[in-house]
């Protein structure tokens, strides 16, 4: 560990010692394996809780298990998913999609990292256009926050959900970054799925505190059917499943949550309020939660690279990418200031 | 049947009476079962010789067919394909690269439906960017003729070739309408695939005056390995392969395939060239082979849909699609023109 | 072609000259391609009538194609099909249900060739005795005749259909031969589904005299959603249909079928009389349609091999397999009597 | 928790407190993600110098992760995997060898838990009776120590080895309790994979004290192409993978797993040892590790299942499944003596 600072990515960050905590008060004696066991009850209930719905919680080891899990669960094998060329599922998740779901994944432009009405009704279209010669469109996926720190608007979540009505498609939410949306828009965990009327929701937790754990949570009960054996085909079935669940026990019961991803928004503010001062560096999109994404001149670049950790997002545009995580302290960010004061000023 | 004129499909042309004499020829007596009879020896021996290659030939039903099974061959679990997004592999096999192959198709915006090497290039820096987290991209698709009707250059097919040599990548060719594009550029169909080193070709014939039959063309011994197995588990293996292979005899022996391919293409040119006359209606692009769009107003569109039984290819473009066929007359052309003149003028 | 006789399988059997007649009546001016064609309509029609129900019907080129369709229409990712060690689906298909419909087969032993109630059971109760550690077993699927030659009776077909109602599963009939069994028991094709209350079935038809033109009907209309999507997904959709379904016209208009299948069976029973002279031939399953299965001393297998085109079915069993097709002449037959005495005298 | 004793499964045991210790200690600051930090690099050599092999590996969170990752690696779309008909693949894996992987196991029927040459030397013949319209076996998978808890022996494994070689076979190691079998034959670990030469090892952990992981250890360095996509797209890949990794530090470091698995193992000889006197209860198989299987009259079964949580493993052979854990205690082993002593006496 060579660098000064690290914004490489909320993964770098370690778990919360309230979480690790938890984990160890469930090493207590024998438990029912594959998630009969009492912590697994209790944070289903308390995620059940925290969405306001009689939901079904599917914990995961990875929140690309989760998202095709999800998918599984919603396509047939001639249906589609709608999703922006920027989305984790797209982009970042091996193939997966197509290798183990085996659905096409039609993907539309984003727009500051969010996927349009617009484009989805252009490419429901030209998609339908030749029937039986074509996939048909079963999801939008949308990923909130998105792959790009922006946020879904509850507004704009709803159209997203008067569009699902009327084209009969289900939402699936990527919420791997869900907390740091809903801090962002200071409203519950809950508002966000009901606005988006969503059918089925990755919900993160190893980004935002967890030693590691996700879960899938389906809203729609009509996608239950199977969902137990797919997650044990889909490799997400972990025998000593308490070691998972255990860790959003004090993560919901306290609102830890809550406060994690508040304070990985604020470091990322704080880092984006100094942007102003340094016009070589110009801001890929408005920074509403824990990411920046910045273009900078290639000598900036790799300076800033030999002192802070982080990731070239895309070389051809020299974009650098940033993470404030919960971990980040004030001392870092006033770190990233005088570094970045003296490479830029 | 009620319109006048049919240029809805080279699909809907009826099989040449040739071919139709061919199968007829191979009906006699027992012959062995799933490819070990003569006319298939033959029918393959004469494709090595057309394309001056020791080629492996798999017979099949259908194009789609010969795409997929080209993609299995070449395609570990973990690679993408590069293809335009007006593929058919893309567009108008209803998944089934991604559900039968399980292989992620990186599309590229088209030019004139066609590939270019910047757009390759850009998209294999922005898949490798991420390492594992995306796939590896593996095999180049194109079509020749493409989509949209228009030819690759040898030049152009030689320039692909350099590039998947530089990146170490495959090219296969979706030759559905192979035929028109050696008609157009009035060279042999070896000349094609040896400007483009394809790799693997899917060679068209009902199309151009078969029955039905299609072939995978293996002309990379190293993607030889399991294609027997494949081509069964494919769903692509006939019993009776006789009647398949069959007809390709007197395509190739009497190279009917050129006279048909020129005769289309001759058509489609004649057709092409009242154009002119009617400055409403405007060529989507260079009309090189047997196909032509267009795009006119909303009324025009009706009323020659009325008229000509042909396909409404892009709505919002108001976007009109003629394909002429081996089996297109003179008569039909020059009703065409009658039509044509009646709305236009 | 060196043999004197043929018995190696029905597929080496040519094309009946009423079939190959009505492909050339089908052959004339353009027509709606994908199966929107009058021939189309016209032979679902027969086989709707045929059946006595308003079945779906997919014309496809094989018989792998139709029984690889069916289960992806009956099965979710995490069911599995039941069905004898000896069935195609588990043994002659390349490994296409687990490829491409990823389902598992779960295998019990044949009885005479066919599945018994009891072994079902059996294996009901073991694969669900692990719930979602197991798959959901979802449907049965019976070939009748069977790959050995062998019948389901209608009070046979009667049990499994109740099993299926009490157990909640489908029934797929793999009908490759179905006109053999329906001339063996002197009903109609009707009665052999209505008996299983089949909701999908696999119809033969290449091997009974047509060019090569197979069929899945959907008895079932729960199973029809996707339908059309899968069969181009899964390579199964031909352009220029008409030249597949024609070949059913004949063949459903005139009873064609009937005349083929009995003619084949009666020339199976004309050698397998013969094999009461022959007590080192011993015959492995009643001989109940067209095929013929029997083990012999070494020696006699290799002189049969020699003079007859047969297939080895089994090296360690020391088993050969006769298949009689409708093509089988009473002078062929002779000529079996002839060499076999020769041998075995 | 209302038993007397638990022998449900080591799956239920709880973690071993140096395990838990491990994973605290890696709880320290940030670190790079996706296996890219030092203690995934130091388990990884722990793993390299324990089986003296310059294997890679990939910690995975679930057996059956590491299973179907092994088969992905293994085997191409038409190949086939030999295994038992109680192997953990093919029958509590809900069909994901099949779902995701696409490979037909093939199935012979186990001796004491145990796949043999005999019975693959048969399956092998059959299977390549029928070239392209079968699959093409390639894989042999064994698990080491068995699903009935016996054990191969090294010459056993050898013998494998053999015909591995002699087939053209690779050879694939479910370890999930390999450490069960190298406690009871006393040798060391690398001497089970050496005289196996196995190709592929999926290397447990979960059951033997860890809180939760798995590896997929690659002998055969052939096998890696692709495997760091592969572990991605088959939803292994953790993000904070240093919780998973840390886990095996002390494991290896200490020969934790070798102390787990005797004390596993002896809990499981002392049970065993009561049996001779109960002559109702029947092993089913030897006890060699730290599993038994018994089979005893229903009401004897009823009330061992009253005070003793335990699996009834076949109920049709009323037969129950002990599994002793590391973390079962002398007094549980005393309460089982007592509690059988009070049913059976």
């Amino acid at each position: 560990m060579t660098h000064e600072v690290y914004l490489a990515s909320d993964n770098w960050a370690p778990a919360h010692p309230l979480i690790v905590q938890s984990v160890i008060e469930a090493n207590e004696g024998d438990a029912p394996a594959y998630g009969a066991d009492p912590w697994t009850l209790q944070a289903e209930k308390l995620i059940q809780d925290t969405f306001r719905a009689p939901c079904k919680v599917l914990f995961v080891p990875t929140g690309t298990g989760a998202n095709i899990l999800a998918l599984m669960l919603a396509c047939q094998r001639h249906e589609s998913v709608l999703c922006t060329d920027s989305a984790h599922i797209q982009y970042q998740e091996s193939g997966a999609a197509e290798a183990l779901v085996g659905c096409k994944l039609l993907t539309v432009p984003h727009r500051n990292g969010k996927i349009t009405p617009q484009e989805i009704r252009r490419k429901l279209v030209s998609e339908r256009a030749f029937g039986k010669h074509s996939t048909a469109p079963r999801v939008i996926s949308v990923a909130q926050s998105t792959e790009v720190g922006t946020v879904y608007t509850l507004e704009e979540l709803k159209q997203l959900s008067q569009l699902c009505k009327e084209e009969k498609l289900l939402l699936h939410i990527d919420g791997s970054r869900l907390y740091n949306a809903a801090a962002a828009l200071g409203c519950g965990l809950h508002e966000l799925v009901e606005a988006a009327h969503a059918d089925l929701l990755s919900l993160g937790g190893t980004k935002n505190g967890l030693l590691g754990a996700e879960a899938l949570v389906l809203l729609n009960p009509a996608l239950e059917k199977g969902a137990d054996h797919l997650q044990k085909q889909a490799l997400q079935l972990l025998s000593k499943m308490r070691y998972l669940s255990a860790q959003y026990i004090p993560f919901f019961k306290e609102k830890l949550w809550q406060l994690l991803a508040e304070q990985a928004n604020l470091r990322a503010q704080e880092i984006a309020s100094f942007f102003l001062e340094f016009p070589q560096l110009v801001l890929s999109y408005p920074v509403e939660t824990n990411q920046l994404f910045f273009t900078a001149p290639e000598a900036t670049i790799a300076a800033i690279q030999e002192k802070i950790r982080c990731h070239l997002w895309d070389k051809e545009k020299r974009e650098l990418r940033f993470i404030a995580s919960w971990n980040t302290s004030q001392e870092e960010v006033a770190a990233v200031k005088r570094i970045l004061s003296g490479i830029c000023l």
